[in-house]
């Protein structure tokens, strides 16, 4: 089979993950890597052996060299990046988010696939043993019908300037919703947020999804929190689970909790109280397959490349979580809840 | 000075613990309990050696023996049992919220100054040693600005069938919001929810309140999460403070952390980055004064019957309070935000 | 069936428990409460409608109105007070410890055998829900071998002065060791502690209990720590426990991990490490019976009046227990390890 | 000044780090990397650029372009390998434990001293943030009396074959103690431990230290804990402290607590409770320096090769560590405790 020569644009704080792991990634080659620092691409190449360093993508993209091209750039340049690389027939994984507006994202979409290319979306939390054992546990019924997902990942961050909180860490937490959920899109995003401290955008944001019958998501991201909080709970109907990606080693927690409402009874005598049975059982914390996700990322791509195949993280995945941000900065601006498309995958939903 | 008589309708849930609490204040003597279960309300009485037990609530209110009208019973008949009481001349505490609408909570605002009575509600948690400590800290000046303060309060919780989790739960958020606020109103409160179980009303919700110049207040309550979370953050120019109730003795911590944003800089090589500065200082747990809430409480509604002045809890208090709520569960119904009146006290707020 | 009528004396700390349980035990009636302080004991007879009230012990003991006598006084005093009760034919039930040197336990033990009556230790651990489920696991052949048991309890303690902090702390770990172990004795006891802060006696201790084929306990106990620590974990072959007492839901964790050393194996390029497989697998936090200890024991003291059989904690248990005090006590005295008897049950220990 | 030309010998777990350091050392020059299998020394030396590896030991240490010579081998080869290097007149800094015996350890300390050249233990943990804290707290008498010190260590860790969990670990937690409390050395030392899953050597030990003055040491070791503990507890006259090394951010918690016994007193109604006061203030968190250990360590001893001065952890503490853990070997083997000498640094101390 094919091996897949692989080159790397952008060695910021991101990047040498990736370079790492494509570097072991059975049937790739590393062959070319790129930052608009020259000395930085240099040094992360002389660690993994790569001789091609450059400070210009377009040598990466134009390369004959290179099958797949990996974007670990700033947000803004996603687009435009990965644009040239799908046009110029490579196949490209691109990190969150895919692009800064849908019609990009849409754009993106269809031209890889005319190209007849793959474009994958680094949603790395996906690939985490965590987030792959909640679907599991979701997919074989355990967690009976999800209620609603909250999600709250907060912390002294890394304040950036081109893009708001909302930006910067909400794909993470709406791209394990989108997976969680397969790909259902929200009716409607409301979204509330502050700026602080002179910061240009904003720092502290709330979203909440709303996907009809009842089903809700709530998102809290936050770059000026006193500690760190990266915990979501799923509530189901028939278990509960607390993920907790702080803990070291029990992020999973599952709960056989939950509650029976029966309205036919006679509440005899106190007429305030439903009757209401709460069941509370077992907790159980799963054993986690604590291999890095990037790993089996890169593995997944190239093996999809080579073999066919769609990554749980394709453009479509990348498309249906900008859908989601545009429409929560739309809310933030305009001050009221926004209405999403009739939910159609792909069908340019931002009314 | 003149000994405080206190009757008490209500032997449900809360009611004895503010028996318990009256029976030790001084200053008072129990003059007559009350529930609609007379052996209820008998096997109360007994306990503090409390002669006249009833199961009308008329008796109490209009009994020449008392001074104080204690209201312990379901949200839905605060309104009526307050305003017969204010009527007949007493003096009023009344659990939260103080009324189910902001017309008959102002009502009874006003119903107590026409008759020169006091009137407090009991909002239970700004009586406690850690919301005190929060609002000794924010006095001082130590806290700086207040950014934003995130409210967390859930857990598998009695699901009520009179009233929703907004109004069960978040009474208590909203008032020490309010308190550590100084009772300033938010300018706009947007609520989202959820009805699960087939519960009739909301389970999960998620208020946010708007006070202008970025400030932003943030409530999720919830009846049905695997886990009891009490916890708020309250985010301050100079210090970040988390208050987890849960926590058994160090329930507040002060964390000396924070950021400062230079706009002029020259952001240099990363034009992505800000030119930020992250300030990690200590991190501090004051003593908390640990005395039973409800015995300040009690304390303090005796004191001001005696002696004059108003209970940090009072009427007013209360009334912005049900302001909140109600605009919450207008939000709620409406799908967008909710504008409050110009935010003067007492001036009737909703449009 | 006969009524089981009860005498309490002692309405310290702990008393008042144990009237207020055995008040709602079925097959009871409290008949007299006694305490040194006619006033603490009255008060106490109030709130349960108990009609004789006596600062006099021997009032209870030798009242034909009294056929088990519950002793909660300072433990010193357990063994005059518990030999007078069987001696006047009575059942006793005495708070941990049964006695202050194993010659008075043996001699209770001996005397409630020879007057047929029934003699019951408060080791209130054992009935609590979750010392009962690890006990079912480990019967249950779930755990494995236990290879150890190490028990912490700490924190700024109520400093006694009739006891160090050995006998006032401990018989909590130590009795619930010997029923976990089946009342196996360990074939030594050593302890190590320190006085404090003008503390006539030790604040401070460590007991080391050797059982043979390896299997140790140890017990932390501390009235002068920082932090309330109650932790035990119990190692095993097969799966690991570790009991959290201050831990408000999830107390018991049951951990799948353990390890596997191959001796034969060809240790090969790295002569220095052992080939050892690691097993981690699920964690489990099994539902507990949250009914109070105390009920559960107060039921089972009376069922074993009424209908014959032995309490978990009969005056054996109580006896063993003593025994590794009085051992500890020794070891700390001597600065050495002090080895008990054969082990056998009632055979006098202490060399 | 003159630049320190640096050897690391071993390049296993450990080692790896320390070149890491050195490499970022000012003042330092990389100069020999040797392991036993040549490809692991030849991968560390090529990410740090140094041109010269060797599988030979003996090559680092009579090469001329050699200053200081890093060990980081098992630690059964530490004193041959510091021997011959010392010999050879080289500085040299080993990995804990210095030696597996005194007699090997005050061999070195002599014959550095003889030789004129710095021996330097990598005791680690003495130049984290977090021990540097304690100590600072303790050496500004904010502490008062240090009363105990309490350590757990433990989890389910590397078995090791060629030392047992005392040599392994404990290291560390003596290391501390003995920065702690200035190098004093206990009086006697008392250890219990047992071996499980045919692990040949102890996987788990309970040291206890005794100082005289009622000061207590007491550390808990263990390869087999279903969760990873470390956490020490200094307990002082004036203030407590929690050291949890897992914390990733507050690893420090400094309680204002305490107890003050008054004997004098009246005990009046109770006379088995002492007059004790208990003090409950604050909790601190002080901010830690984050720098990495082992650059600090790196750094200090390069300057102390440079300008003169002991490091922290020199060749006198190295050798106290080694007194404690062979005489807590001792005392493991005779079940009884082994009194050290007369306590002299470098005397010579087990009798």
């Amino acid at each position: 089979m094919m091996t897949v020569r692989v080159g790397v644009i952008g060695c910021g704080y991101w990047g040498p993950n990736l370079v790492r792991n494509f570097a072991r990634t059975e049937g790739t080659s590393l062959s070319k890597i790129c930052d608009s620092r020259f000395e930085r691409a240099a040094k992360v190449a002389a660690q993994y052996g790569v001789r091609s360093v450059t400070e210009d993508a377009k040598a990466v993209i134009d390369s004959p060299d290179v099958d797949l091209v990996v974007i670990a750039t700033p947000s803004l340049t996603h687009y435009e990046l990965a644009r040239e690389a799908l046009a110029a027939g490579k196949h490209v994984l691109v990190m969150k988010p895919l692009a800064t507006s849908v019609a990009h994202a849409e754009e993106l979409v269809a031209l890889a696939e005319r190209k007849g290319v793959l474009l994958a979306v680094d949603h790395t939390f996906v690939y985490t043993g965590a987030v792959r054992k909640i679907k599991e546990l979701v997919d074989a019924g355990q967690v009976g019908s999800i209620y609603y997902i909250d999600s709250v990942r907060i912390n002294l961050g890394l304040f950036q300037s081109d893009v708001n909180v909302v930006w910067d860490l909400a794909p993470h937490d709406i791209s394990i919703i989108d997976y969680l959920l397969d790909g259902r899109e929200p009716e409607s995003v409301s979204t509330i947020g502050a700026r602080h401290v002179d910061s240009p955008t904003e720092n502290i944001a709330y979203l909440s999804l709303r996907y009809g019958d009842q089903l809700l998501a709530h998102v809290h991201v936050n770059w000026l929190a006193p500690a760190k909080v990266r915990r979501m709970i799923v509530g189901g109907s028939k278990k509960m689970i607390i993920y907790d990606d702080v803990e070291p080693s029990e992020k999973i927690l599952v709960y056989d909790k939950g509650v029976k409402i029966s309205k036919n009874g006679d509440p005899g005598e106190n007429p305030y109280q439903l009757l209401v049975e709460y069941r509370t059982g077992d907790m159980h914390a799963p054993r986690l397959d604590t291999r890095e996700a990037l790993a089996l990322e890169a593995e997944q791509v190239v093996q999809c490349i080579r073999k066919g195949g769609r990554p749980v993280a394709d453009g479509q995945a990348g498309l249906r979580v900008v859908r989601v941000l545009e429409a929560a900065e739309q809310s933030l601006a305009r001050g009221e809840p926004v209405l999403l498309g009739q939910g159609g995958q792909g069908k340019g939903a931002i009314p």
